[in-house]
């Protein structure tokens, strides 16, 4: 990193860097052309720099490939195994940074067969036989994407499990449960983070969901009506461990579907962890003080001597709307295309690519993070305290003495501006006074106005109650682990 | 529909109808308030004006609540039968279009329960024992749209049979399959009506994937936390068809995953009918002439007398932008937001509700529209027959004469320029011309270079060759039955 | 409002009501067709339900083409009097109710025209005569967002006078200025109301901007290519109040920048009081008691008697992304559209009106509400003392005294690191204490380490000194009248 | 170009090579905290990567910064001198590529300082007085904003004049004019192209309408309040350029609307081009053969040898969905922040870079490639006599006899019936066949009927007539002149 690269993000397009491209006439389709390609549209075309990143999925994909040929007899055995032993030297060179990519040969796909051509010769020229660069790039992206989504699944239980661990530890911890950010009732801080918990796993669902879809062959589609040869999709898709082979080859150059679903399910994450991030920010500024976070997920101040900021949640939150553009580049990128291919579709990657590194960055930073959280029990409580928190609970208490629901709603919330005007929480008034509002209120509503009380009452599947959360984590940690299967 | 109102869309907010709202004082939860609602607040804050569509949902859900309420002693048997005698017979006065809407009562929620408590007296209030409007609405939605993606699911399958019963028809007709526009192979054009058979058959599998996650049971979480009340909301969720409860309160009254995922899933399903829209207005324009719109999904021009135009498929391709918005909409609506239910979530539901009524009824016409298309077979055959289309097949040829691909490629290229030259097709060089390129070539090219020969070549699973597409199209059928359950 | 319409929002497409369409064969270009259109189809396609609202636009238009018609002897003076009169009539009977629209008849402008001729008989089929609905649509619409933009302007500046007045008291009223949520440095409520001024000022200019974009005539192009009647473009567009005529007949039919920019513009108003919501529902929360929103501004909870949401912002907060919306679905729209003008073209107007109507709602909201904002001063002085907020004070302090930023900066984190280890504010260190970290503290520090000491030191162009938010936002009258013009 | 860097696009964050990051303690912020960042999130939350590109700017900014500290006393001469000595030497090393960027150094900004810092000692410390990097990154993104914009609108003026010259050859050259795709009325290749121009031009009025935001200086504003020092804005504005001074220092340093306006700028750039690509799309397919666009813009196929594709028309169609998605990126992360600076803004730069490169590349490619695009003039004439274009004309004949514009509307329409059934144009029925229809129809109609009568009638401002496109493409050259001013 010594260079000023200005900009990693996208195609260079203005500085004079093409100098460095090889402009070799562009061996694989140039016999039509009468004319060289420009080296300012060899670049703006090209996508060698974004796409390299699938090199081993398109090495794996070609050794299946070149397996299959072999045993329908389109290839030689020993053809096969030099088109192998090649593709392997390759991988290996690109590995160790040996490999020189080359902007004139356009893409990932051409850089590596060429390559392997000017390696084993001849045989090389072979391995494109019966398949086209559109079916080659959607098996590429498709192999690459199911690998990420695997990981990103490890990711999400990583932070699941740490979401668990410290909401065991929290099951009695009282907070103010807030709606309208305004003190609603109490709720525990752990059943606060057990919400965190069900969307995150409800994320996972979605990821396995839409894997199913992503685990399919576009391989044999050719250019996009299938090909001449006599070639055995099921049989390249065993070897790639595709669960079945997209059944028509105009829909399999051209589809994207899982590209967007993706990255739907991706904002979807990202929107998850852009909340928690908002609750983070909110609770550690100095009006709530709920939680810390350890030093080492914060940043200073290059002015404010005093300043610790939630950088990470922070920016986690700000990366949200990134995912949210990744996505409406896809949707937008697909409106309209008739069938088959279209070079539009070049676009689909750095979204997609964008969108799985956020989410992979952003789960990595907050599986760390969310474990390590500290939470000021007292001072949570202290606000619990406040708010007139357990006012639902004296409704209740009157509903139990058989006032209809609306009629106590009623009454408590005169009682409530009692204590607005006085600043005193119903727990602080006299009997005398809240039995100005209903003589049904007897000594007992105390115990009703404590917040363990209000908590302890919650008690039922989904409830906030401690003996409800202990249960839930428990049944949280089977389904996690049902759903990573 | 006799007078201009002039925002249907919305909030009709700077008008003055809002001395028509009905400013009886909030009787909800007015007891802690010392001033009076605006009357423009009162109703730009009102969600009445569009949630009324939610009223059956809205009743049903009440009378699962009160026979719930009943079976755990809540409410006794004889305030059950009251309760859901009073609700059947709002539900009648609605659907008679006898019920009056007020806007001072906020929602759907309380316009109900409002009347219900007129119509049954004290009874009425106790309804919302242990439940509050943010459980309510969730519930509602879930099941609203619960019901309409059974509907969506129906239109689906109409549509695809539609698309199988033209396919078959088609298996052997054959056009010029396209990529980058571009004359690419020759096809058959029910090769291509099946993909988009396999473009709607994902829609399907997307929404029956993420049904199972709208049916679950938010009722029960009360305003956030949990209620006092002995619930018993396994038996809720069994009343009224849940799979699942929601796990957890905090989650369920603020979680609204379903509806984006739902509205991502509307948006791929209208990206596709997009991408057969633009298909069809290609095919439509007079340069295409691939297929006729019969008259009556077509218009008119008001100034030039001879269009005929295919407004259907237009509007729809527009509609997707439409629905891309909402999903936006929805992303952005919970970007950010802290737990638990805020007033931003009542923005969920208009973009929702468009994504569903636009899905709908581009589905109708497409279902209607899509077997009525008469495909102009002598010019889609005539359009394959120029461009080259089988210039693959010459190369595949060469191939299998032992030369490397590559090498074929560059043969058959610089055949293709001469053609292009002199505006002859493959088919119409001599022997001689094209011994020219290479010596191999001999006259059993031509058989190779037929457009029947081309597509009958392509014969495997996935290909173009009618063999294929017929038994693609049985397995189609038996897919889409699958699917359906 | 006494129906359950349940889809206010738009084509209520499954619905049976298309028995109210009266299905008169298409008069205005039923000629060269062979079949009737499907009543569903009909309906489908048809724009009147949403484009009623442009009436008024549509005659006015009309009227001022006719009159131009006459002045080129197109149309006679009689024939032209007779068309204004009729039309005049045709307001007057859609402003009481009386008129009756027909889906049949598709649009505004033939719902109007057909009328016209049943009204006026032959010369009311003379109207359209050098003109086509795709430039009268276009038309109408510009002429219709003009004037809502003019509106706006209004609207936004009584909101901005409203801040100035709110500011102009709180000149000195001191309050914790935030970044990152945390406790930055003291500011005035005064200053931090006039950011709010500044952001809303430059969505009066790009209002101002982009209406000189909107404030040109489309009408004369016709269909796509002018006409074929000597009309004078220049004169219409003077009647109209145009500023320009477009200058390219296929550009101005197709052209849909003015509402794309406009919704641009209209998001980010809507962005910048979704910040301001953002910052009241956090002023408005118990841990920040910084302002009160009076109670009308308000609603209540069904369930929970002691809250006072803060509704209004909340539901501002969530209508941006109703806006954001509106503006992907406006340029999905757009995208890839051939010239001239495409059926999909009709889908400009829902999402255009919404983010109008939206727009329109909230700034009526926000300038009844924000003048009424009552800010708790001593709450805001307290926290303002809290968090360090003077310690950039004293680094300043020490860089005076000849210590460079940089050092100073650690020097003053050092003592910030003992103030929070002892919970102590910088001002309640001893000289003593603060001399460990550097011997050029002297006595004076103190004075420094005030609030107001610490706002006024801040003293130029921009900064939160008293002195200087009073001059700014004498400055800010004037800017904002001059932008009135 | 040679290692396999495989995520160009983002924070790499999964790979070790946080190896790499020099974890010096972080010298601007530490002396607060007690625990060392971690490594991972030092990088996470790092800009350094993409922000490098600011290097020119925040040197240019920080010598007018220095120089008016000078002019102010705030620094000696002398330390003036050092600091811009040093600062060009820096620049000068990271221009020849001898800069090491360094990760644990955050930012653009302090990797920039502490170098200075190394260089020139004590002095370099410095420079931040006065200043914090929340307004100094705010002041290097509006200079390197309109460091670009200046760039767009020359390369904007490229494109318009290669328009403009192409017209200039084609104001006679004939063609169909199309709505819904379908053939309506002929119209001039040269008129149909000054469409394109009208739609760029306005791309040239917004930029330089937002520039006027984007030029406005917000250093000063230090961290969110203003700073201490006794600091001369104005002349750090003229120093830089700058039109205006940011008015308040809260909005300032948090105001990004500038970046959105760009992009929602660039994104009406990216959809005029992804029509015009649309259009190409279309003409260069085999069915409208329209124009060729030269073979350096085009490349072919892997496998299919006859292919020429149009990849740069398709690729920056597709490249709007990306522009798009920066918009929604940009708009997300604003939605809802409180004041002042939030960590979240960090995410404002990679979208603004991505939107300007992208319009940049798209724009280079295109104004080298219209102008190079050659017109099938025989063929775009064959394609006008076809598809009844000058119906209309023959209605406008009818009416100029004196039938109303509906009743000529019918009869035509039932004359082209007849054409359609007999496959001839209008101008091929006969007069007797003609006059079946309406027998006010004489000889001199088939003068009408030519396209070259049709095109000439509509001879008005905006009107395709040939004199008309002359006058329009001089009034063009003008506009555009004017504009750049």
């Amino acid at each position: 990193m010594t260079t000023p690269d200005n900009s990693p993000v996208l195609n260079n397009t203005t500085t004079s860097d093409t100098s460095a491209v090889k402009t070799e006439s562009s061996g694989m389709w140039g016999g039509r052309f009468s004319e060289a390609t420009d080296a300012f549209v060899a670049q703006f075309t090209a996508s060698v720099q974004f796409d390299q990143r699938l090199y081993r999925q398109d090495i794996q994909g070609s050794i299946a490939h070149a397996t299959m040929l072999a045993s329908v007899g389109v290839l030689t055995d020993a053809e096969r195994d030099d088109i192998i032993k090649g593709l392997s030297s390759i991988q290996a060179d690109i590995e160790s940074g040996r490999f020189e990519w080359r902007i004139d040969l356009e893409d990932v796909h051409m850089n590596i067969e060429h390559r392997l051509t000017n390696l084993i010769g001849i045989t090389g020229k072979k391995l494109h036989t019966g398949r086209s660069r559109n079916d080659q790039v959607a098996t590429d992206i498709r192999l690459y994407l199911r690998d990420e989504i695997d990981q990103l699944m490890q990711l999400l239980a990583k932070l699941e499990r740490g979401i668990l661990t410290l909401a065991s530890q929290h099951t009695d911890t009282i907070m103010p449960g807030f709606t309208h950010l305004q003190t609603a009732q109490p709720v525990t801080f752990g059943h606060h983070l057990m919400a965190w918990f069900e969307m995150l796993l409800r994320d996972g669902e979605r990821l396995i969901d839409l894997r199913r879809r992503v685990n399919r062959l576009p391989l044999g589609s050719a250019a996009l009506a299938g090909t001449t040869y006599p070639i055995n999709r099921e049989y390249t898709a065993k070897l790639l461990g595709f669960e079945a082979v997209c059944e028509n080859s105009l829909d399999a150059v051209s589809d994207r579907d899982f590209a967007i679903e993706f990255t739907s399910a991706a904002a979807l994450i990202m929107m998850h962890l852009s909340r928690i991030s908002e609750e983070l920010v909110l609770w550690t500024s100095a009006q709530f003080r709920f939680v810390q976070i350890p030093d080492r997920f914060c940043t200073g101040s290059s002015i404010m001597p005093q300043k610790k900021n939630p950088d990470v949640p922070e920016l986690i939150r700000g990366k949200s709307g990134r995912v949210y553009g990744d996505l409406m580049s896809l949707l937008t990128l697909m409106k309209g295309q008739p069938l088959a291919y279209n070079k539009d579709n070049q676009e689909d990657k750095e979204p997609l690519f964008d969108a799985i590194d956020t989410v992979r960055g952003s789960l990595l930073a907050f599986a760390d993070m969310i474990p390590a959280l500290v939470p000021n029990i007292e001072v949570m409580k202290e606000a619990a305290l406040r708010g007139f928190s357990t006012a639902t609970d004296l409704a209740d208490y009157l509903v139990k003495k058989n006032i209809p629901f609306r009629d106590a709603h009623e009454i408590v919330g005169k009682a409530v501006a009692l204590g607005v005007r006085e600043n005193r929480d119903l727990s602080e008034l006299t009997l005398a006074e809240l039995q100005q509002f209903s003589s049904l209120i007897e000594q007992d509503v105390f115990a009703v106005l404590t917040l363990s009380g209000s908590v302890a009452a919650r008690d039922h599947l989904g409830g906030t109650a401690p003996r409800q959360v202990k249960a839930a984590i428990e049944r949280a940690a089977g389904r996690l682990e049902a759903l990573l299967g």
